[in-house]
């Protein structure tokens, strides 16, 4: 079975964000003087194939975050795994 | 009424990727060598202040990210606008 992952990293809470400031900063100058808290992180996509099972495949895309797709000192990362028919 | 705005930015599909290209080989160095379409763009988070409604703070993002989130010649975005209690 193949399987589509999506995957979303931030950086921690706790962490100074310079590029969500500089954003918010940018909206604000554009005057949208509402906008607050922005974050900016990546957003990855990919497909996984050949995997048996959801479980299995979350399990290879959490060593994937782990070891290349994000860094675990300063970022979290999130996913959702789907089956591809 | 507050809103947490969530947007994921990618490159069009027709355009070549080479962040996600230099993702996939590094995946597959690692021995991931079913990881296959790797796609990586931005995810960006933001709360916006004293909108009245869903329609309207769907709207301001739509044109935030028209005129700076988002690079309309080459990339695509998608939203999710959920309120705030």
């Amino acid at each position: 079975m193949d399987w589509q992952a999506k995957v979303k990293i931030q950086l921690k809470e706790n962490l100074l964000d310079p590029q969500g400031q500089a954003v918010g900063e940018s909206l604000a100058a554009l005057g949208y003087e509402n906008v607050k808290e922005t974050r900016v992180g990546r957003y990855i996509e990919l497909k996984l194939e050949d995997v048996e099972s959801q479980s299995q495949a979350e399990e290879q895309l959490e060593e994937m975050c782990e070891r290349l797709l994000a860094n675990p000192v300063i970022e979290d990362f999130r996913f959702q795994v789907e089956e591809l028919s």
